[in-house]
């Protein structure tokens, strides 16, 4: 993703970051940064209707069909999950394969009376871009947000992605040209801690 | 600041919303979102070196002369602190008034190793500009991101706000006009609450 952002130079993370930032918080899901999984099998997945103690319930649907994996995905190994579905290793037998993502965070904005979700990033891998992923992932975001009573979910795009923004203006965002990301980072972020003034 | 930004339509904060927002996390400060209040005395602040259970020690500063504040600022009484600098109310006989604030709550950027500060708002009141106080807020929020180990502060700034862009880059910041805010709330948010695909 970095890749097709151009910004592989200013890449940093790293297995241990991404455990440190997501897998370790004591919050529950949606109250620190939360990464959703989108995994797709050739084996429908069990609807269970399991109680659980986070404010999220997964989401299955079995409306898709994928008999023939290994012609569609020629990187099905790298991807396959270490999970279930469930949340439970179970890595030896598992058919199921990773095939996007979404990361959020919870932010705020102080013209706003409801905090809300910052999307920072959305991704299906290229293989299964056409099926309408791009749309259920945004959808679980924003009904998420809804649920939790929070009143925006906000994000970048970049300028040039037409198509993107076509997209999330389909989903009903307002796009607001105007703003502008300012980033202070590396050096110029060290500066300030060796600063007294 | 909203009158400023010409975001008075969309304002729905109320004094409920904001003590709900800022005040009631059980989080430390910076692991929620969080203001910092800019007070300005024509007494000096005591330099304290009080012990404290949070990450943020107040930054008191002694070097500016604030004698005549009646004829600087026309409306001190509206703005006239209810704390006295330590948290302690102390409204009665307190000599202390609100000249600008920061908000900032904590952000995650899948590209980096390291979490940061996401700045939503920095505001200096109109009669203490040009004081380099808008200079003090920032630098607090860059020398906290560095203090507790964070890769990055990020901002917006609107396109229009030419001697603003300039005084962030003096800063150290990189502007990225590339990236385009997308807010996703209101009607459009609620319709997917309804949703069930």
């Amino acid at each position: 993703m970095a890749e097709y952002h151009g910004l592989s130079q200013i890449f940093t993370t790293t297995e241990t970051s991404l455990y440190n930032n997501l897998f370790k918080s004591p919050n529950p899901p949606f109250h620190s940064p939360t990464a959703l999984i989108l995994e797709i099998s050739p084996n429908p997945f069990p609807q269970t209707n399991h109680s659980t103690t986070t404010n999220f319930v997964p989401i299955i649907k079995n409306n898709y069909n994928f008999d023939n994996l290994e012609i569609l995905d020629h990187e099905l190994e790298t991807y396959r999950s270490k999970f279930n579905g469930h949340g439970h290793d179970n890595s030896n037998n598992c058919n199921v394969y990773v095939a996007g993502h979404v990361l959020v965070y919870p932010s705020y904005n102080g013209f706003f009376e409801k905090p809300g979700l910052f999307l920072d990033q959305m991704f299906v891998r290229k293989c299964y871009r056409g099926m309408k992923f791009g749309k259920l992932l945004f959808s679980v975001v924003a009904m998420q947000a809804e649920k939790m009573g929070m009143g925006m979910v906000d994000w970048l795009v970049a300028d040039w992605n037409e198509e993107t923004i076509n997209f999330y203006e389909k989903m009903g965002a307002h796009y607001i040209p105007e703003y502008r990301l300012c980033k202070l980072y590396g050096d110029q972020l060290q500066a300030f801690g060796r600063k007294s003034d």
